[in-house]
């Protein structure tokens, strides 16, 4: 079963894109398959961008900065510094003449009509990427968050340009009647092995893509092992409002939490020693340091959380 | 009559920035419209490029490279190396950093619906630009070149990609139905005290201005001087295809030749001293120094110029 495990993975921007790379590089290498939100992306300077696939491409390519975990290594901003100064342009999102260059293509893809879909897939394979990189619809679904302070915000504007600093009131998934679940993340789900929820934003990178109509259905329907990994890290995020948007939600900020927003999801949970113990009748749950500070410990995890599932299915 | 004079100018990429120089500095200052070659645009990795109004632009806001007469001087170009390098992106034009800022910001207002008129007065505004330029039309009138070797190529194909070498069987101006004289180019012809066509390539820039339906018309019923200034220096070009497409068309290559092409719309012509002095019964002429190696020369041919024709007038 090793050499052609198919792992099937939901994830969000860098959190998932290190369990990614952590996945990449297992030995033997499992056949993988990456749905990615797409609720961030947006369009900005009349460019089509699109967040969370641009930091797995570019994490699993070897481009990444790693200091940020998203963008290019030592990129330069010519454009966006030449836009600021000689046309007043108003720069709240970053954008690399390097990172640039993944923008205009992909723009110029979508206004010739081609899927999301097929412009990842070839710009992946082109950057050597071997993994399926799977936008979770073609279709756009903004995620837009609803503020006190600032009524409704699209997702960037709440993000970048506020520091996801308003508090939410609530989180909303705009699918469009046209959304369909396509066809490559319908088989991505039903021919995989395991399905894996990696440590990203449950509500911010998560949530959308459950949110596709039909995926949750599907995922339901299925009887491989499904198996998050805690976002949470003694008690609190990694990186990101995690645990400051669970507090504005009313929630407990605790792994429990999280693991109990993916009822129905998930049947196995890979939460960190750091945080508390909890049980969950429904669920089964191992214990590991989730922290992925190193190539060394991405490949760990990621190693460590197929074995415990394969092994509770044995 | 100085203070408040209105001077008109048909006027392409290079050659024409440099006349449009001369007369920007001149004291008093007249009121100065360009009327700009838009057959050269084209779409470009998703990106609306205008490389006339783009050099008008530039050269007018001091930002020009000094040494090639567009661009943008001491630009870089990160985003088409990273085009090239990471994506193999053919990259035939050359596209700097800091010109695709106003590529994006173009192409974005098209993208919403502005007309290239509004979008290009609003940018040459804020550049600090005094003078009015203006499109010659809103909508698209690409020139093709018909050509043995090749068949039918776009206008940048032929002139940038195959740099200009194939033989031109015809020139095409596409105008298409929907083509409209604007209302500011209108008004720019018929409020002018003076019409100049500027030492452009008279059938890769001038002629696809004489092509937007109406413009010819109301060139030929306006009563003011209408004067040409000679692209041929010394008998050829002083840059640029001119004497090899004259060839290509059977015509001698020759100012008299040039100055013929334009029967019906001139009146006037200031021929280069270097040029055989020839007579056209229909034709006032002047000769002097045309070359415009410094500010100072400039300066001086629009200052020459406009002083003969005012005296020819009065």
């Amino acid at each position: 079963m090793a050499m052609s495990e198919k792992i099937t993975v939901l994830t969000g921007g860098v959190g998932g894109a290190k369990l990614a790379l952590g996945l990449a590089n297992l030995q033997p290498p499992p056949q993988l398959a990456f749905i990615v939100n797409t609720g961030d992306d947006f369009w900005h300077l009349g460019l089509k961008i699109c967040p969370d696939i641009d930091t797995l491409i570019y994490t699993l390519s070897g481009a990444v900065d790693p200091r940020q975990g998203w963008g290019i290594a030592d990129d330069s901003a010519h454009v966006l510094d030449s836009l600021k100064r000689r046309y007043a342009f108003k720069a709240w999102f970053k954008l690399g003449d390097q990172d640039l260059a993944m923008h205009l293509l992909r723009t110029q893809a979508m206004r010739e009509q081609v899927s999301l879909t097929d412009f990842t897939s070839s710009i992946a394979r082109r950057l050597g990427i071997e993994a399926a990189i799977l936008p979770m619809c073609d279709a756009e679904i903004p995620t837009t968050i609803l503020t006190r302070e600032h009524g409704e915000l699209s997702f960037q504007d709440y993000f970048v340009k506020q520091r996801w600093q308003p508090a939410i009131q609530q989180i909303r998934y705009n699918v469009d009647k046209e959304a369909r679940l396509s066809e490559v993340v319908r088989e991505a789900l039903t021919s995989a092995d395991m399905i894996l929820i990696a440590p990203s934003n449950p509500w911010l990178s998560i949530a959308p893509i459950l949110a596709v109509p039909g995926l949750l259905d599907l995922l339901e329907s299925l009887s491989v092992p499904k198996v998050a990994i805690s976002p949470l890290v003694g008690g609190d995020a990694v990186k990101g409002p995690t645990a400051k948007i669970m507090r504005e939600m009313g929630l407990e900020v605790s792994a429990r939490a999280v693991a109990r927003s993916y009822a129905g999801v998930i049947d196995g949970f890979v939460d960190d020693l750091r945080n508390p113990v909890f049980q969950l009748d429904w669920l089964r749950a191992t214990r590991r340091d989730t922290l992925m500070t190193s190539l060394e410990r991405k490949v760990a995890l990621a190693r460590d959380a197929l074995d415990w599932a394969r092994g509770w299915r044995a």
